[in-house]
Order: structure tokens, then sequence, then C-alpha cells
């Protein structure tokens, strides 16, 4: 840990190193200070002006605005290490205005911060800046944590930074840590409701841990945006949820500094802090200045001109300082240089767990363990106490005020109540901090309403792209929670999430598993499996009381299936609740003659071949029963079916009404024509019988 | 436009109407209107509690909060006909939490506001309210405005009613009407993002037609989120945005009315006014006031007490105040009681445009035109333009700072500027207030990016449900926008919104039509059909420029598809930006001696019989070439081949990687393996050449 240069190292090793905050004692070192951030910050500038001139991509001037908060941050104020920058006591720095980019790209090179380029780990260089997003460069326009050391999650949708930043936060307050977050947010996400919800969590955490910087730069006086997006109105609207403010000009290396050092001091009292920098976009260029250059590439003569101006204002600047400005030397070779892996749930402390039936009796519950029939919500519940017991590692994130059972007995047990967090109705910044949390090295479970997985189909594409460790619980999902109302339910969710589960990972894993419990020993059984699972995974929970299906030597893996009945005739493939009213259809087959095989598809992906083997020893026909709309499951069935050359039958039983509208399960399947009778009758003309 | 009760109506008819907010002239006119809004308080609450314990959901005790507000708004404060509450120039209530539902159709039935009920439209009765949230029943849980007149817009998420008032709001100003809207948010609503959203974009358009009222119960003090939540801090926040607040007792009807007639006075200045009332869960019934019936249904005796203790609140109060309680008298029967339909773009209007032939050349583009490419973007903001000019319902929301060139020729004519709305990257409040526009008759166009659509998946299911007439135009979708950058671009969008696209309305058209242009004429003539189409679309459009495929004479129409090549071995069915390079794959196909049909695709869903007719004729081969995640547009073949009985062989080329890194289109491609080459290769391969 330590400030990446200070005057004494000047142009000398980096190795004199201070283990907090550059502190100055008097004027001179102060001058020292500010006039080598600005030698910094200008150089930093002309490399993103080179940099985006080659590459042609890239937003530079709004970047150099940004140019001395970075280089104040990273080479004065923030202790870290370049070479370790995931280490778990160094600060952060996160870019949630992806503008920034070029920027920070071209720090880390000074600063020689791991990058995997060409196959390897090894310090980043300027060299590879001219690599700068293009395809197979280290070096994306949008960064990615697997190719750099120094980025932790991958960029998502404007406003997004300060909940990643919070749930790295979360991560450090459960472990300890002291490390302190910085994020720097562009005046086009102030608008973002996302960002909202994240600095209103940060204020009633009292995350301290987090301090955001608004970099602002001036608006234009006839904006009718200025009144509300301008420094003093944001600055009110921060401290009316409880946030310090300090405003100050985000060119002025030492007005930087005392803001950072004014956040530790409140830190200890608990207050969050919030930064306003004035910027100026394209500073020390003035030919860039102008509001025409925003978005726009400088090259040629234009470029030259901007990089004579910065050389310039160098000049100037150094000069009214009085002391040579410093220059740090990179880093030289990294040892360790690849970011170690997140630490992930532990298979083995998985495997000691109690089996459901272990852990109903531990919890009393032998009784209504006797009854035959639970609600898999409890046994999922469960689960997730016993896995919170056994593992440090697991967190619980939940949506909603009231609390789930599984929230209720997370909380209820005072070792893990600091482990559960509730987002007050927040899932879009909930599911943000998750991924946060995960990158920060801990196992979020993430507890949200079916209905508020649809908003997070973006957050669970880039999740799935970096492929964070993370598991979502899905609830009032399908026909067993109609009784919510269709405002509140989803019928749609699991269609809507399909596409990823056909992204595949380096290891030939699913980007998604969609896992659908049809009982409370499947329940329990995959809520350890996707805790066992180092990646992205949704748990849709069936809502009400079911008839227990298994027993505790079914084993239920991600990408597999379950046979419940081995026919001849024809496979009917289902899941979740609706195995229930498959298995309510078997006598009514058993009447028409019907030798029926049933699977349990409770994943995707499944195990195609395996599926499809069965299908055959079926006559190739396939019935799918399912309770969703769009027909994901049929989907899914008919895809393997044509990848594996045809020869099959299919036939698609689903959700066709816009809504549904029911008191009781029963009654829902009976009004989505998906009843015992619907499917027998289905059944029958399959196979060419009149029932 | 009357206020529905005054003292001198006091157990009179209604028809002694005020043409303006009832203001009262002296002590005792205030005490008798604050006696009545008591006495209605006190009744709507106790028929809330009757129809929630007959109906078993609901939370009455939230609801019985609002139940002042309520009464004073609709019986005293409001401007508006129970009979016509559609009516363009009365004011609006609209609930944005949908826990006072039951109170709205209390007050609903009392006033007899029309509702279609058992197949005919009628004035509601108290004695429907026995029906409240049944299936088949005119009064769901959630409000749905083809059941109830005074409903614009089915209840979507939390914290979305603000939004869809702002856009009946702005819809209420390009038409000049002076209508307002008063719009309840309860406390669970606030840490809502697309609140925040809201709140912003009503303070920087000065939106004084809008009035959020908050219902705020008291925060425990020890919560963490009093400090954020709580109305002081709430105030400051609202303060901040530009908002002139009110904070009253809101269970005081005199304040109430003043505070509504203050905001009155507030919008001549076009300072919006948000009120701040404290109020009490159960008020009225102290035996309901503990947080433990927070979202509980009193029944048995818990309800008699509950229904004595409002009773003796009556008897208190309207005592104290010395003068009787008025009753109105619910109206009587209701004429032309069923609510019109909103206007819509008018189809011979659109006919009497110029085709894009003429447009170009009106648009001084001849010399452009004759290139034989371009951008259809272009086509689709000339078709845009041109739909304008012709169609005053018409309006355009766009997301992002930096217009699209839509957007540009729009704005550019000063007879359009109006009818053209920027919304700063607050993409979900769009879509919300899109819904409300349209709701208010008007026919928004909404351009958003592809990758925001992803986040608005709740709101298109809301709008697909309520049948809402709205246009989305989606950019940087598909390979074509690949130099965006995977982390701006979207390839799963088309994926995750088909399940909506096979939800039928009544009239069988489809909720969601998913329009794919290839070329300029196909973005000209499906920009025409889109605003032609009375429901919800989404029209996505290639980045970039492309040949023309197309002629003048070419008919573009939803649900069909068009065939470019027709032969006898192999139906290639494609779409989008993808055409063209199936269109580059015939020489190969050629040279293989494979003589393809090809289907540009263009909607999803499609004429089934049609394309499987082809297919036929082709050996029953198909083969989908699309740059999608998710392969949305086999799945749809997939399906109408399975429900057709089969005999087909369909294989799916799609893109199976995470994220597809490249410059250009041709790039893109090939790094997907969708590259003319690849084509020939696997066309080769299904009718049995080795290529």
């Amino acid at each position: 840990m330590r400030s990446h240069f200070s005057p004494a190292a000047a142009g000398g090793s980096a190795a004199t190193a201070a283990s907090a905050p550059a502190r100055p004692a008097d004027a001179t070192l102060v001058a020292s200070l500010d006039s080598a951030a600005h030698a910094k910050a200008i150089e930093l500038s002309s490399t993103v002006l080179e940099t985006c001139a080659v590459a042609g991509v890239g937003n530079p001037t709004v970047a150099m605005g940004a140019a001395h908060a970075v280089a104040t941050l990273l080479y004065q104020s923030m202790r870290w290490d370049p070479s370790a920058p995931r280490e778990r006591h160094g600060d952060r720095l996160i870019l949630s205005d992806a503008a920034y980019t070029p920027l920070l790209y071209a720090a880390y090179a000074d600063l020689g911060v791991p990058a995997f380029i060409d196959g390897a780990w090894r310090p980043l260089a300027t060299a590879d800046l001219s690599r700068f997003g293009l395809p197979e460069g280290p070096l994306p326009a949008s960064p990615l944590p697997a190719l750099l050391a120094g980025i932790e999650c991958a960029a998502g949708a404007a406003g997004s930074g300060l909940s990643l930043a919070i749930g790295s936060a979360l991560a450090a307050r459960i472990e300890g840590c002291e490390r302190r977050h910085f994020v720097l947010i562009g005046e086009g996400e102030l608008r973002e409701g996302v960002l909202f919800e994240a600095l209103a969590h940060a204020a009633e955490e009292r995350l301290a841990g987090v301090t955001p910087i608004f970099l602002l730069s001036p608006l234009a006086s006839g904006d009718r945006a200025a009144a509300i997006d301008g420094a003093e109105a944001l600055a009110r609207r921060l401290a009316a949820l409880g946030f310090h403010t300090i405003e100050i000009d985000g060119h002025a290396p030492a007005r930087i500094r005392d803001a950072i050092d004014e956040a530790a001091r409140r830190a200890a009292t608990n207050q969050p802090t919030a930064i306003l920098a004035r910027v100026t976009k394209g500073w020390g260029a003035r030919s860039l200045q102008g509001g025409a250059w925003s978005g726009h590439i400088p090259a040629g003569d234009k470029l030259r001109t901007a990089l004579d101006e910065l050389r310039a204002s160098r000049v100037g600047l150094t000069r009214s300082y009085g002391v040579a400005a410093s220059r740090p030397t990179p880093r030289a070779a990294v040892a360790g240089a690849r970011p170690a892996a997140p630490a992930k749930a532990s298979p083995a402390a998985i495997a000691a767990l109690p089996d459901f039936v272990r852990a109903m009796r531990e919890a009393d519950m032998t009784a209504l363990y006797q009854t035959g029939r639970l609600a898999p919500r409890r046994a999922h519940a469960l689960a997730l106490r016993a896995l919170g017991r056994a593992m440090p590692e697991i967190s619980l994130f939940e949506s909603d005020a009231r609390r789930t059972l599984a929230g209720e007995l997370f909380t209820a047990d005072r070792a893990l109540a600091s482990r559960a967090h509730e987002f007050r109705g927040a899932e879009q910044h909930m599911v943000l901090a998750a991924r946060g949390l995960a990158a920060a090295g801990r196992a979020p479970f993430v507890a949200a309403s079916a209905r508020s997985v649809l908003r997070m189909q973006e957050e669970l594409l880039v999740a799935a792209q970096e492929g964070a460790s993370l598991r979502l619980v899905a609830t009032d999902a399908g026909l067993s929670a109609v009784a919510s109302g269709p405002a509140s339910t989803a019928l749609s969710d699991l269609a809507s999430l399909r596409p990823l589960t056909s992204i595949r990972e380096a290891s030939g894993a699913s980007a998604l598993y969609l896992l659908q419990p049809s009982d409370a020993y499947a329940a329990y059984a995959l809520t350890l499996a996707a805790a066992r699972h180092d990646g992205l995974s949704l748990l849709r929970i069936p809502a009400g009381e079911h008839e227990f299906l298994y027993t505790p030597e079914t084993e239920f893996k991600l990408g597999q299936f379950e046979v419940l009945f081995e026919g001849r005739d024809l496979l009917i493939v289902t899941a979740g609740a609706m195995v229930h009213e498959v298995n309510r259809a078997l006598d009514g087959l058993d009447d028409a003659g019907i030798d029926a095989t049933i699977v349990d598809l409770y994943s995707i992906p499944f195990d195609e071949k395996a599926l499809l083997g069965l299908a055959k020893r079926n006559g190739g026909r396939i019935l799918v029963v399912e309770d969703n709309q769009g027909a994901p499951i049929a989907g899914a069935v008919a895809e393997a079916c044509l990848a594996s050359g045809g020869g099959f039958t299919l036939e698609s039983m689903c959700v066709r009404a816009p809504a549904i509208v029911a008191r009781t399960f029963a009654n829902a399947v009976a009004e989505a024509k998906l009843s015992a009778s619907d499917i027998v009758a289905r059944a029958s003309r399959m196979v060419g019988i009149e029932a």
C-alpha cells in the first residue's frame, strides 16, 4: 500500500512508499505535489489524445476533464499497489462513465498494472495502448476484469458504477477491510434512476467507504437541465439524502487531495461524502474546449495543435509552482500478476451440509416433513441458512421490505444477519451491487420477484458476459403464483432469459442456468447446487405447498434432468409446479392406454443427448408442458431436436394468453388450458388416440 | 366539469355543479366541506374494509390512509365528470401505489363511473364491489383501462404512476388542454429509480400540470430509512429539483384543498408543486393502526370492531364541525359511458404520404438515392418526419442527448419540434411516459438503444397486456452496430422480446410485432406500417449504409414476409442486415449447385402457412440465418413447423458467442461464423453436397 509518487521520489524509485495518503507538511510540499499532479494529468491527457487518435474510438476531451482526478487519486491519494490492484485492503477506483476508460488505461500502462496480453499476464506498458479498442487486444473499449487486474467488473449501463462500488464496500464491511472506493461519475449519468437508488442506499447504510466523485462541466446557460443537473442543485439533493458534500475545482490537485482527506475524516463518523468537481472538457488544450469537440477525436493538425497546447500548459504550470515536477518510474516486473480468483463457496463445505431430511429434523420440522408436502420455498430457506452457517462467503440480498421466508430464517440467525441486505424495491441497484459483491470474492444469493427480473435483463447480460458468480432466486413466477395477480407475477421471465443460456463460457459451462425445482427436495438440492456453481444461475421457486416427488437419494445437478416415469409411447417434458399437474394426468394417460415417459427438466441447459435418447425410445414423440409464455422449455428442446438432425415430433403446451387471472393453481392451469385433462387430450392426439 | 358535492348540494342532486375548485367563502363553508370530506373518507374506508374482507385480497389499512386525499380530490378539488372520466379537459387521479386500488373502486362505485361489466358498459355500483379481485369480474386487483373508464393505464411496476401522468401531461400541453394530474405515491415507492427519473423530468419540463402527492406514514424512530425517506428529507430533495413543496396533514381536508389550490396558483408560473401528506394507516379505526395490520385484512370480530370505530369517528368529527355532513347522490345512468378510443394515426393520412422515392426527391436527396445505397435510419427519419407533418397525433420520444438522425430531422422542422421530447438517458421513465401519452390519444414513436430495450421488458409486458398503441425504434442492435462495442449494443434483444409476440389480442393481432427492415425502402415502409398499426411494435433498424433490395412497388405489412428469390432446394430465412450477407452467398450457392429460396422475414409474427408452403416446395429444408443470440427467428419458425405437424428439417445459424468484438459488419459476421461462405457451407451440408 503506498501512494505512487511523492516529491521525495521525484525521478527516483517507486519503492519509497508512504502507507497513508500523502499529507503535505508545508507549502513547498503542497506545491511540489500539485506540480507533480499537473504534470501527470497533462502526460495522461496527451497519451489519451494519441491513443484515441490511433484507435479511432473514444471521447478524449471528456476523458481529459478527469485527468486531474485520476492523476491525484491513483498517484497520490489512494492506498493501493499497482502490481496487485485487487489486494483486498487496497483502495479502488471505479469508472461509472465509460468515457474515462482510455485515461485509466493510460495511467495503468504508466504504472504497469497487470494485464492479460497475448495469453499471459504481464505489466501493461504504454506501447500496449496502440491496441486500444482492437478486437483481439487486451484493452477493449469497455474494460473487462478478465483482461486487466485493475478492473473488477465489466462496464454496464450508464449510472451503474456507484452500485458496483457499493457491492464491494458491503463486502469490505463484512470482512473488516478498510479499503475505500472512489467512483468517477459523469454528468451524462445524473438522470439515471439507478444512480439515485445507489445514492439512497449508500446514505442509508452510511457507507463512508464509497465516495462518489461527480465530474461536472459547466452547463449552457440556456439549458433547462442546468437548474436540476448543476452542481448547486445536485449538492442540495445529496445533502438531503445525508451526504456531506464538497464542491471543488476538479483541476486543482490540492483541492482534490483535501476533499479525499476530508472524506476519510468523515468516514470515522460513518458519514458518506460526495465530491462535486467542476471540470473542463479538453482541459489544457484550449483548441479542444469548444462543445463541438465533445465526442470527436482530433487527428492530424488538430491533434498536433492540442498536444502542443498541453505541453505549453505543462511548462506554464510547473514554472508557476517553482519546483520540478516529479516523474514516477513505472513499476518493474510484477510478481503474482494474475488477479486471484474471488473466493467461492467451497464445494467441500457444501458436501458436508446436512441433507434435506436431516435439515428438517434439525429445524424441528419432522412433523411437517411427515405430512408429505411442503412449500419448496421453505426448503430453499433451510438450504440457504445451512449454506450461510457453513460458509462465510454467502450473502443474501433481498428486494422487498416484506422479507421472504429465506430472509426471515437467515436474519433470525444473529451470526448471519450482517450478511443479509435489503434493498427496499431498488432491484436494479441490487443486482449491480451483487455483481460488485461477487467481484470482491463473496457469493451472493439475490432474491427478487420474477417481475423485477424482467427489468434486470441488461445487467444479467453483462453478468453473463463477465462470468459473474451470482445466484438469483425468483419468486412469484409462473402459474403457482397466480393468486398475486397479473401485475405482480411473471410468465415470460424464463423465455426472456433463455437467450443467455445459449452463451457458452470457455469452460463449456452455460453463462446462465435456469433452475426450476418442483418439490422441497429439489428446492433444497438445487439451492446447494447453485451455491456450488461458480457462475450465474436463476432459481425459480414455485409458490405454495407441493407434494414430495423425490427422496434423499435423488441427485440434482446443473445441466441434468430427472426421469420420473419411463414408458415407451410419448416423452412428456415439464418442470417446476407443472410436474405436479403432469403427475395428475397419469391416471388419464393410463386410461387412454398411453405409456408415457415423464421428465422433470429442472435445468436449462440440459443433457440434450440423454433427453433425445429417451425421446427416441418413445417413438420420437415429445410433448412439452410448461407454465410459461414464449415456450422456453419447448424452445430449448426444439433446438436440441433440430441440432441432432431431426426425426422427432414435438408439441408444445404453454401459456398463450396475455395474462392468467385466477385464485388457485388448479384454476390457473385450467384457465391456461394446461390441466391434467388438457394434457391427456393432447397426448392422446399425439399418439393417434382420440381421447 | 364540476366538483362532486358541495354543501349547497348536501343531500340533494349532484347536478348543482361548480366549474372550478370549491373555494370556501367563510368558516361555515370550510367546516361544511371538511365535514363532508371526513364523512366521505370514513364511508369509503368502511367500504374498503368490507370489500377487502369479502375478496380476501388487498391492503386495506394502507388504502384507508389515502381516504381523505381521495375523498377531497374526487369529490371537491378535481374538475372532472364521473360519467366521462376520460374527457380530455377533465382532471385525472392516478394511483402510483396499487394498494389504493380498492379505495378508488369504492369512490368510483359511489360516483357511478362507467365500467365494462358482463359485456356492457354501465355505471359501477357499490354492489359490484363484491366482485373485487375475482377472475371474471370487472374489478381486478390491478385496474385495467379496458374495464373501467376512470383508469387510463394498467398498473405497472412500483413507482411508475408519475411517469404515466407525465405522458398524459405532455399530451395535454401539446393539445392545449388544461387538465391537471394528481398522482398518489406511497412511501414504499420512494426508492424506485424510475420515480426519481420522473421527478427530474417534470422539474426540467416545468410540468405544473402534474402534482405528485406523497402519502407518508411516520417511520419507526429506529428505522435507518427515516433520515432519507422522511418527509423533511424528501421535501429538501424535491426542492433541490425545483419543486415547490407543501407539507400537510393528510387527514385534514382543508389542508388538502388549500394545497391543491396553491399548486394551481403555482402552475400559472410553471412551477411544479409536490404535496407531502402525513397519513396514518388505518385512520379512523384505532384497532387497526398498529404496524401489525399493514398488509393484513381484518375479518369477523376484528372487522366489526373496526367498522364500529369508523362510525364513532364519523359521529365525533361531524359533531365537532357543528354542521351536517353532506351526502352526494351517486350519478344516475350515464350517456356515452364507454370511453372513447384514443385518436390513432389515421390510415387515410398515411396512405396519402409520399412514397420513399418521392420523399427522397422532396428532401433533395435524389443524388444520394441514385447511389443505390442508403442508411436505413435515414429512410426511417424521412418517414417519421413525413408522418409528423401529416398527422398531429405523432410524437417522438428520444432517450439520448446525442440526437438520432430521426430526431434531427423531426426537431429541425419548427412545426414538429414541440412534439419531440428528450429523456436524457432515463429510458424506463420514457417508455412509461410514452404509455401515458398513448393513453391520452397520441401516437408516440420511442427511440432507444436496443440495450436499453432490455431494461424495458417489464414495461413492454404491461404495454402488451393493456394493448398500448406504442412504437419502439431500437438502435445499435445486431451485428451491423458492432462497432459501438459490446457494452453498448445488443444481440439478445429480439430473443428476449419474442415471448410477447406469442400473445394474441382479442382481434387476433399479435401483442407485439418485431420488425426488421433490411434496406431503406423497408425502413421507410415499415415506419409507416408501424404508425398505421394500433398496437405495440418494435422497429429494429440496422446501422450503416446498405444497398437497395426493393422497389417502390414492394409492399410491407405487419405479419408478412418478402420472397427475394424463389428456388427449390432450400429455403433460407433471414432478416435485417443479414439479408445482405445471405445475398452475398448467392454466387457461392450457385457454384455449389444449390437453387435456394430466400425470404426476408421482416416481421415476427409472420404468415406461417405461406412460409411453410414455400418450405414444402423446397424439400422441407429450412435454414435460418440471423444476427441474434438465442435464435428468435429460428425459434418462431420452429414453432410454426411444430404446430403444422412436422415434415421439416430446420437448421439455425445465429450468434453463439457471448459477445462479438469487431469494427465492421463484415468482420462481425466472420467472427460470428455467419459470413456468406459459412452460409454456403451450411447450406451445402443441408442439401447433401460437400462444399
